[in-house]
C-alpha cells in the first residue's frame, strides 16, 4: 500500500511544519514500518518536506526495495547517522529526533555529525497519528481477533483438565498459527488454580484439575497488526466465589465498554469500570490499569489508566481488561478488544463472555 | 537461582567501584532479568555497594516476591525516578546509568529528580558480563539447541513439497513447542526457490517445490535463553550451482568454526570466512556479518563482523553464519551455535550440514 504510506507521511509533514523544523528523523522501527511498509529488523527513515530517505543495512537491499519502492533508499551501517549528515548537506537545519527512542548514547553520535544540524526532541508525533487507525489497519486487527476467537473456541471443544499450563500454551498457539496467525501476539498466559491470581503469570508445569479458575489472555498477530483478548473459565461446577468474581468482573468490564466514545478521557474510562469494583470491595485486588490501544504494538496509544492524560477518538481500537485478584485462590480478568466508533465501540473480540464450565 | 544472580550482582559492584561510582541503575529489563531473576515487563534495579533495590508495578507483586527473594522490592509506577531518589536519599551520589538504554526523554526525568544526584553514563557493562556464561546458562542453550535439532529432524521426514512456506514454518514452530521450547527464539525464517536469496525473509504463501533451495532459519527459547540455527536444503535432485553454492558456504563456514578460540579478535573470525567466499567471486553476494553472541538476546555481544572490535573468550557461545544470495536465483546459508573452549569449540547444534535432498 504504498498510497497508505504516502498518506501518512504527509500527515507526519504536516506536524514538522508546525513545530518549524526542516526534518524528522524516525528511528523506531514500528514507527519507520508504518510510515513505509519496510519491516526490516535496522532502518531509519528522514522525512523531509518535499523528500523522504530510508536507510538501512546490505541484508536488506530486496527486501527494503520491494516493500518501499517509493522512498529512496540507502545502504549504510551508519543508519541514523547518516541520515543526519544527509539532512544538513546545504546547511544548517533543524532536526526533530525521537527522544522517546533515541538513547543517550545514540543522541552523542548523532549531535557529533555536524554543526549545522540542531537537534530536536519530538515525542510521540508519529505515535499519536498511529493510535487512529485507517480501514486497512482496522481489518488487520479484525482479522488477528478472529485468528484469536477460532482457536480458542477450537480449545474449548478439547479436555483441559490433566493437561499442564505449557500444553495448553502449546495447543492454544498452534491453533492461532493454523487459523491465519503469524505468531502469537505475545507471551501467552495461561493460568491455572491460585496462579490464575498472578496477573502476568508464566504457563508452567502445573497440571490443570477440576475446580480450577483456568485465565486465558492471549492474541494473534496478522501482518504486524495484533490482537489481545482474555477469558476466565473454570473447570467443573463453579464454587459460588468463582461464580461472584467473575460477575463482578463482568460487570466492571461492561461498564468500561459502555463510556467507550470519542472525547471520553483516560481517567474516566478508567474509574468507569474501577468504581464497580471498588464499590465491590476488591478495589486493592485490581492491581492494574484498564487498557491501551492495540495495532502495530501490543501495547501503544492510547493508555486507559487512572492517572492517563490520553482521549478518545473515533477509530482507535483499545482494550478494556480490569481484573480482580485474590492471592493463593485464583483471580478473573476479562477483555475484549475494541474500536471506538461514532454509534458505538465496535467490538472486533467476538468470544462469548459467560463464565464457561469446562471438562 | 538466587545464589547465582547474587554472584553476577557482586561482579556489577566490582564494576561500579572500578569507575568510582556510589550506584549503578540498570533499566535494561535484560540485564535486570540477568541481576534478579525477574521476568516481568516492567521493572529496573538500583545496585549500590551493599545493597540492591528492585522496582516493579503492581502487576508484579507476587512474581517479584517469588523469582527475586533476596533482593528488597519497591511496588511503584516510577520505576527508574524512585531509584534514583532512593540512591541520593543521604547526600550527593553518583550514578551509573545505562546510556544504551535510557532514552534523551526519560534521562530528562531522572536528571529531575534532585541535585544530589550526578548521572554519568555506563554503557554495556552488564552486557560484557552476560557475554561469558556460566554452566547453567550454557545448558539452557543446549537445551534450546536440542527442541531445534529435534523440530527440524521430524521435519525432514514429512513431505515439504505442495506446502507452503508459512505452513512449514507452523509446523516447524509447533514442533519446537512439542520438543520442550517455550516460544520460536524469533521470526522463523522459510525461504524457497528464489525467496532463499533474500537473507531475512519472511514466510509467505509460496508454495514450495522440486528444484528449490530452501533455506531454515531459526530457533528455541527455553526459560529466557535463545537457541540459532540455518540449514538449507534442496527438493529434488540438486543442480550443480545448488551444490557449488552450499559447499561454498560450508566451506567459509568451517573455516570460521576453526577460527574460534579464545582471544581471537571478531575482525579475524570474520575475514576468516569470508576470505573464502571472496576467493570464489562471491564476496559481493556475502551481504551480512559472520555471526553474534546468543543468550538472553537472540543478538548480543560479542558481535562478529569486519569492522568489530569484540574479543572471543572462553564460555562465550556465537553462531558462525555466513551466507552467498544470488538475486533471482537462490541462497544458501549455513548457521550453528558454537561455545568457545579451550580445547577448541563445542557445537551446541547437532544437525548435519550435509546437503540434504529432500521430498
Amino acid at each position: 500500500m504504498p498510497e497508505t504510506h504516502a498518506v501518512r507521511r504527509d500527515a507526519l509533514r504536516k506536524a514538522l511544519v508546525e513545530k518549524g523544523l526542516d526534518a524528522v528523523l524516525v528511528t523506531r522501527l514500528v514507527n519507520v514500518r508504518y510510515l513505509t511498509g519496510f519491516t526490516g529488523s535496522n532502518g531509519a527513515l528522514l522525512v523531509t518536506p518535499d523528500a523522504e530517505v530510508l536507510t538501512t543495512d546490505g541484508r536488506y537491499i530486496t527486501q527494503s526495495a520491494a516493500q518501499a519502492p517509493d522512498v529512496e533508499r540507502l545502504i549504510t551501517t551508519a543508519i541514523a547517522t547518516d541520515l543526519v549528515e544527509r539532512a544538513a548537506t546545504n546547511g544548517r537545519v533543524r532536526i526533530g529526533f525521537e527522544a522517546h527512542d533515541v538513547t543517550v548514547e545514540a543522541h552523542g553520535r548523532l549531535t557529533g555529525v555536524t554543526e549545522n544540524a540542531e537537534l530536536l526532541a519530538v515525542t510521540g508525533a508519529v505515535e499519536a497519528l498511529r493510535a487512529v487507525k485507517d480501514d486497512d489497519e482496522i481489518e488487520l486487527i479484525r482479522r488477528a481477533c478472529r485468528a484469536a476467537d477460532d482457536a480458542v473456541a477450537g480449545l474449548w471443544e478439547t479436555r483441559l483438565a490433566g493437561r499442564t499450563e505449557k500444553e495448553i500454551r502449546n495447543d492454544l498457539e498452534a491453533r492461532m498459527l493454523a487459523a491465519g496467525a503469524d505468531a502469537a501476539s505475545f507471551e501467552t498466559i495461561v493460568a491455572s488454580g491460585p496462579n490464575s491470581a498472578v496477573p502476568h503469570h508464566r504457563p508452567t508445569g502445573r497440571v490443570v484439575e477440576p475446580g480450577d479458575l483456568l485465565k486465558l489472555d492471549f492474541g494473534a498477530l496478522v501482518e504486524g497488526y495484533h490482537s489481545d483478548m482474555t477469558r476466565t473459565v473454570v473447570l467443573g461446577e463453579p464454587a459460588q466465589w468463582q461464580r461472584d468474581l467473575h460477575a463482578l468482573v463482568a460487570e466492571a468490564q461492561q461498564a468500561g465498554i459502555d463510556a467507550l466514545r470519542a472525547g471520553a478521557t483516560s481517567a474516566e474510562l478508567d474509574r468507569a469500570a474501577r468504581d464497580v469494583i471498588t464499590a465491590a470491595g476488591h478495589g486493592e485486588d485490581y492491581t492494574h490499569s484498564l487498557g491501551h490501544g492495540v495495532g502495530l504494538e501490543i501495547h501503544e496509544a492510547p493508555s486507559l489508566r487512572k492517572d492517563g492524560s490520553d482521549t478518545l477518538a473515533d477509530r482507535m481500537p483499545v482494550t478494556v481488561e480490569p481484573g480482580v485478584y485474590l492471592p493463593g485462590r485464583g483471580g478473573v480478568r476479562i477483555e475484549d478488544l475494541l474500536v471506538v466508533r461514532p454509534d458505538g465501540p465496535d467490538s472486533l473480540t467476538t468470544t462469548t463472555k459467560e463464565l464457561l464450565v469446562l471438562a
